[in-house]
């Protein structure tokens, strides 16, 4: 994403003007303050502004400690403890906000997640840029045959330069247009909030994200995960290289217990108690369904 | 919207489908479920399930009253009580499930009232409709001259043709390469989560969306406003008639205490209260900026 | 928690007050409708409306299937893969709304799930009734050793006693005082809000309680859990006993893989995977804490 | 609130270390963080935490109005007009993080306030402290015979004396019994957790709490008006004059519009129009019920 010199300028500033606090300081957080991310072909994520740190969690979590816990445990172990047994108001009290420019197809997805404030570029009031999304080569990738919601191999050639060609024409053509209705020359101009329907999903927009740092990792851990979109999960890739720069005792701990670790049921529970205990255990012995035991044997073999 | 023949006959099965319950029952309510309310040139509204009627915001205000209440109050007087005073938890024992087909732009302003629960289409699994949003020509309107996000006067002929002839044009043209990039004629197919990123924004969705009385007042209040897109707009008009059925009461609470009620601030109070007294206050007197008479004039006169 | 025999007739009639209705209807629910459930020496929970059933867990689900998907999956075998794979917003379209009494400690910690509607007998119009809970002579557990938040052994005969008699002295001290302030016999008579803050946190309070059922499920996931408080965790069984006959699919899926799964960590999966191959693990080189290992070691034997 | 010396000696250790931020600064808050405000007896609020200032609100509401927006509106102007019309989200872009210490009655009412984040002091692992509310001779008194939920009159000498009698009595007797039960001194000692069921509501709490501006703004409407409890209105008046000194244009905006300003229904809008032009109306031919005229009345007169 090729910034404008003013932008350059204005980041440039904001990166000179360091002023004294007497809060809680991230020195990881702030080697990221107001610089761009590049995500995508012209999309990123800056970090404005966040709240807190490691040390923020666990004064959190203390307080509801007080004077009953004698033993003092560190503040590693405490964030370990709260992760390992799913307490979440404690990284409630770390906080993020966002700037972001993503293609609006993304950005439907984003939103899903609730528990965040936005405020995001109007269409209504402004003129959306001649930006959009357009994959790289590597990125097209056919339908999945056996996951009705993912991708399968990348397209050949011929498919995916005939793919490129339509993206390209169709962004070109429904922007041209878009331009020529809310033209006020030689015509009255249709308003913007109208005009903009006739653009595709790969425009880019921006907003403005906070959200704290519990429903961040609800949104990384969801985003960033193998059955996500790739062009979320780059996003929430990013989001994850900061966090682990911003607060590195609850990052580990989170990839450790969240990200790589996985859930059980009853059923996975017990059949992994008998095969410990030396028994061979199949689907029909298992209790699970065919789907269930297909996805257990995916992670624990035969 | 022409049902397909298969939908007309769901719709029938389940208003034929009656089964008794021991819940509050509104009838008014039941007049409307299932049924579609067309919307746009394709779009509907549907209710498919609610929760509660008056009697429920009444049964949980009087909780809170308990014995210490001696006047028994009615439950007209008492929701209008509860609406003039801004009690909002009584609202919330009332839910409503909408079943909501509607353009992505339109969809994407709807999301933004985080407060409610949604299942939408999903464009990665499944194949988006040829239906497009193309506004009846007397909703073609020019940006408005005075304000930054809204219509002014209507188009003229041949603008307002041109307009239609790009609206068709590029929804066809970009449906079509949609539907070739995800064809497996002949060719791999392209993934289905992109090749929906070149559709444009007035392709129609749909969703489940749920939510409870008190944040659907809300959405009305902000969506069927007059600064509301037009778009949104007859959505939730369609929406108030349904909960003037549904809980006639609160309705016209609603629409008395804020649909037609207004803010005054401290200032406008006391300009008020000058007049009444027979003074004859202008801007320079009022500690109003010249933006806040200006709407305050626009309510007041001079 | 003996009813009045005007609370009696009240239910009595609701219970006979059956209305057709063309919302999904949920027979099992339908039993419990009114119907007082007993919890602790007063308490109790109430059903008193509720919206949806397993089938509206599957309706919002396919919303997002759409055309895209082939084979039909049966209902149950759909609700086991949302709940295996964490999709959270279709169980929200199922709501339920409770009328519940129980003591002040226990409100305390239920109104600590925040994703509800509530209202609550309000002390500050309203005169509190002269209910406190005093814990069976089983219930009277000491401090654990082990576990700061815990219980340990049952209290001996004489301590058990003793605690019980300040008990019951102390409820009825400070609510005769209470009764004495707030008369305005011979006096002005304090008020009630003021009053009501000489009263012990073992006083009855009653609410109408209302969530959905992604909400509920973590309520009694984190409620009816081992590690409760025992004097809540008896709400969230009579809770999970309702769910049962409501949703009884979505309660099968959840008990198999909520309530009786469990999760593990990156160093956890990598421990069991080299447990089934043969190899013997220690903490030393399984790379987890202490405590950790001890909690893994807990469930998964040495 | 007497401090200990090593809480003295703990907050001016965190008022020296001072560390550079590339964050927005608000030196007004700069100047509270971590002090202790005194409330009530025992009561205190700190600022230990925030994010933003009023330029975090412009620059969030700015996003919005991008390129279409011609003049320049001053940061002043934008933010009154912003709370003018209900504009929410730019606001939430402030977050505070407080420690508050309360009695129990009154965080009962605040945690009513459930977008926020919260972690409280655990009476399960600790060990309350002696410090129960007792309020203010002047404090006292009598149940308003206007309104159910209120305050008249202070009460006389001898009531007083005998209230404050009761309250010092209860809390001392409850106190002692609640120290012997958990007492490990020949005997097991009872739970924490069942023993603390004994104190009453005036025993003090205290927790982080953490929230956004547009929320704090919706608390401190509700908590600082006239009608809300004294013992909550003392902590959201200290609240307001952080804000004041933390975002001086939000907060004036907010005073004006929100804190002086009122609402009023269709038909008051058309009672002083009527006025305005002349006309004598009364709540005969005003259309109003005669508790909506009297409220009417107390503002505007007759």
């Amino acid at each position: 994403m090729p910034l404008t010199p003013e932008q350059e300028a204005e980041i440039a500033a904001l990166r000179e003007t360091s002023r004294p606090t007497l809060r809680p300081v991230a020195e990881g957080m702030e080697r990221h303050l107001h610089l761009v991310h590049p995500v995508l072909d012209h999309g990123f994520v800056r970090v404005v502004d966040y709240m807190g740190d490691d040390s923020s969690i666990v004064q959190a979590a203390r307080v509801s400690y007080g004077r009953g816990t004698k033993s003092v445990q560190n503040d590693e172990g405490l964030i370990r403890y709260l992760i390992r047994h799913w307490h979440s108001t404690p990284f409630e009290m770390c906080e993020i906000k966002l700037h972001v420019k993503l293609p609006v197809f993304v950005a439907r997805q984003w939103i899903r997640h609730r528990t965040a404030s936005v405020n995001e570029y109007s269409a209504r009031y402004s003129i959306l840029d001649r930006e959009f999304y357009i994959p790289a080569r590597e990125a097209l990738a056919a339908q999945s045959a056996v996951n009705n919601q993912g991708r399968g191999e990348t397209l050949g050639d011929d498919e995916a330069a005939r793919v490129l060609d339509w993206l390209r024409e169709d962004a070109t053509q429904t922007y041209d247009h878009y331009e020529a209705m809310i033209s006020q020359e030689g015509q009255q101009g249709l308003a913007r909030e109208l005009a903009r329907m006739n653009l595709p999903m790969n425009v880019y927009t921006q907003w403005y994200w906070k959200t704290n740092l519990h429903n961040l990792f609800n949104f990384i851990r969801l985003r960033a995960d193998a059955h996500a979109q790739y062009e979320i999960r780059v996003y929430a890739d990013v989001l994850g290289a900061v966090v682990k720069d911003w607060v590195p005792f609850a990052w580990q701990a989170f990839e450790d217990f969240r990200m790589g670790g996985l859930s059980l049921s009853a059923k996975g529970v017990e059949v992994l108690k008998r095969r410990l205990a030396g028994e061979v255990v199949t689907q029909e012995t298992s209790g699970m369904s065919k789907g269930e035991w297909r996805e257990f044997e995916g992670v624990w073999g035969v």
